[in-house]
């Protein structure tokens, strides 16, 4: 077919005003939120039913068109970015909750639905998703699936994955694939929607979505420890889990980032703290009493100076708003913010912090580090300019130290950003080359034609 | 290769003393816990070693000799049933606790540990492993991850799959794959970890396996509630879940199987009760307190007739022993005891209940039925004589009226038990054909020769 004659089988497919070919709309998604360059796609589709998608990822196929479905862009390592030439697939025309349902705790979803309205409408009905990703106000479910996108709450609540119950989706020649279950036992057929997880839009189209719920907690407190030394506040982390306590949230902020914060919005943090920890504790009320005292006790024994307790729900939000500020405060510093997500167990929390100092000491680089110090999830934030030639040779340099400095205690590239493209190469030195080739087979087979979001995880062959 | 030469070849990797060929073992190994005909391997291997399993992976690949792993071999739906002329590897010689890292929350083992040794480990240390299907005093935990093993406790705590938190595995090749983390978030590469719980041994071959564990809960309180019929008993699990009360536990068991258990041991169950509910509600101590009140409230509000609390841990065992009498009890009774696991959404309970009493009634069958009520996840158990032909005709029209039901009602053809040999014919019927086809292709790409646990799951094509 000629080109024309694809875009007219499209409008055809998903009508006319939902495919978009103009320079403007394709520059529009041409990238996401990685530091990676642009790459323009041919063409954007906005499918509005289940069918039209199944029909779009046939069409794509049968004409051996790359295609890239696109929730918000949200996602961190290039996992959106589209092929040169190829098809942008965007899910915001299906974004409907199909269904909550309050007696069994589950809720259907089309993938376009944004994290946080679908997690604001299961708040209505008494019941919880906790699933947080930075992104939550923009980002979808679908995307969050795609990404296994993690967030504040992973410590004791777990990421996307732990809540996928099933899914519907469609194979590369446009036939609905069924996986899981709205029940909360399902060994029916391989665990393909385990599988769709984390897989980056590279071996389905996702279709409906199975998301489990669960009771709110009754009760939380949330805290905010200051302390005199990175290494203080990260000796407190490890001693909090090695005594059972399990926060809902536990995350950590160097001097830089709380300076970068409070200079953002001036929520009154303390400027001159080496190391703070925003805690949150929640459950029954006794659970939470009991725990929130282990956990004061535990930070004065390392040598908190300060710990406020939010008295209110206002006081509460606040702590959290400066957690979230974190990411756009330091974004807004220098014209490249490149952040990782490295992740080490728990108890090596201490052990990286001190590497993450002597990397940006040794390099003469700037970085933030704040993060999920309970998930053993950091954030090391380079602040940099990726047109500085001579700087970005550092940073790149700088990022390879962490990666092996994480996989040399035992931890992963990747928490929870995803691959992506970002991070293909680095995939067989974590793992294996057996592991790489066992998912390459597995994607030849599952996609002949390599159309489904090319290169994404396993990298180009 | 010869037999002969292929044998020396087992013995030469596994050693003489780990590779059996006489008729008494190879017996041993021809059945397992399903209602199905029994099918003698050519030969037997105990590998020792983790290198020793890669290599008789390699050995059966290249002589293209079927090979099914076997943990313990209580599965209950066909899935250690080895393939005409093919090779058993036991994992009992690799039954190694490799690490238990109390800081951060996870253990390494082995695959032919056994899952209630391993959680003795554990609570030792203070931590627990909450997966405790039936069998777990002599299932392994490569066998769990293998059929995603259920238990009483998935109703708060999950199954099998929520506590894989990565894996090595052989390919078919031999060579090693790694997936997934001793971190608790980890995104790099496919969710490999994911798709290999429930495979049933067709995609790879189980080495280490990395499981994370919980603290333990502070309290726990054991209840057993007498009901005058499976309706309200029924309609009582339906209301503790829609109060947003999530047991631990919360199991039913109908009068034939109360009798039948109370014949077995004579624990001083009430035989007149029509249904029974066995509950356990744990954590913190004021949250026992207050959902143990709830719990008794809507019990009687269901029109419980009597509520025991158990004092004591030897009252607490008591209640449980009971329940885990009730499928030997049952398999007691007569020569043929079919164990089902179709499950469905919590609420719908109470319309499957009924929809059971008269497929009993209807056939002329005797169904016991007990189960993870909570879960939706019944256990209808019909005892019959397969040598009475007439009668096994009956009951195979039963099991598809009750797996029918089940799908009717949104719910699912296996909870717990897996697919096996025993209902790849119903794949199809539950998700699609092209769920079907995406899986066979996923397994002829991964497995080219087919000889990872042949037909098991996906079917003989």
């Amino acid at each position: 077919m000629t080109k024309e004659a694809i875009i007219k089988e499209f409008e055809t497919i998903a009508g006319a005003e939902n495919v978009m070919t103009g320079e403007t709309d394709r520059h529009a998604y041409s990238y996401d939120a990685a530091v990676l360059d642009s790459v323009m796609p041919a063409l954007v589709v906005r499918p509005r039913t289940s069918e039209v998608l199944g029909a779009v990822t046939k069409l794509c196929n049968d004409n051996g068109l790359p295609l890239t479905v696109r929730g918000a862009g949200t996602n961190l390592s290039g996992g959106t970015i589209p092929h040169p030439g190829g098809v942008v697939v965007l899910t915001n025309g299906l974004n409907r909750i199909l269904e909550i349902n309050e007696a069994d705790m589950y809720a259907v979803v089309e993938p376009g639905v944004v994290t946080a309205q679908f997690a604001a409408e299961v708040a209505k009905r008494g019941l919880f998703y906790p699933p947080d990703p930075g992104s939550q106000a923009v980002s979808t479910l679908g995307g969050n699936v795609a990404e296994n996108a993690g967030g504040l709450r992973g410590l004791k609540y777990g990421v996307t994955k732990d809540y996928v119950m099933g899914m519907d989706f469609w194979d590369v020649n446009g036939e609905l694939v069924k996986t899981g279950s709205r029940t909360v036992k399902c060994v029916t057929g391989y665990n393909l929607a385990g599988l769709m997880v984390a897989s980056e839009g590279t071996l389905g189209v996702f279709d409906k979505i199975i998301l489990k719920l669960v009771p709110p907690a009754q009760a939380a407190k949330s805290m905010m420890a200051v302390f005199p030394s990175m290494k203080a506040a990260s000796e407190t982390v490890a001693s909090i889990i090695a005594n059972k306590i399990v926060p809902a949230t536990l995350e950590m902020m160097d001097n830089f980032t709380i300076r970068t914060v409070e200079n953002f919005r001036g929520a009154g943090l303390p400027v001159d703290a080496a190391a703070l920890l925003l805690i949150e504790v929640d459950g029954h009320p006794g659970q939470v009493a009991d725990e929130a005292a282990v956990v004061e006790r535990i930070c004065k024994e390392n040598g908190a100076t300060e710990l406020h307790v939010a008295k209110d729900a206002a006081e509460r939000d606040a702590v959290w708003q400066a957690r979230r500020d974190a990411l756009p405060a330091l974004a807004n510093l220098k014209p490249t913010c490149v952040l990782e997500d490295a992740t080490v167990p728990r108890s090596k929390i201490p052990a990286m912090i001190e590497a993450l100092e002597e990397i940006a000491k040794k390099l003469d680089l700037t970085i933030g580090t704040f993060g999920h110090a309970g998930d053993g999830n950091l954030h090391p934030t380079i602040l940099t300019d990726k047109r500085n030639k001579e700087e970005w040779e550092r940073v790149e340099k700088g990022i390879d130290m962490i990666f092996d400095k994480a996989l040399s205690m035992g931890g992963t590239l990747s928490g929870e950003h995803g691959i992506g493209l970002a991070k293909s190469k680095y995939l067989a030195q974590e793992t294996s080359k057996a592991t790489l080739a066992y998912a390459r087979r597995m994607k030849s087979v599952l996609d002949p034609k390599g159309i489904l979001n090319p290169d994404k995880i396993v990298g180009a062959e």
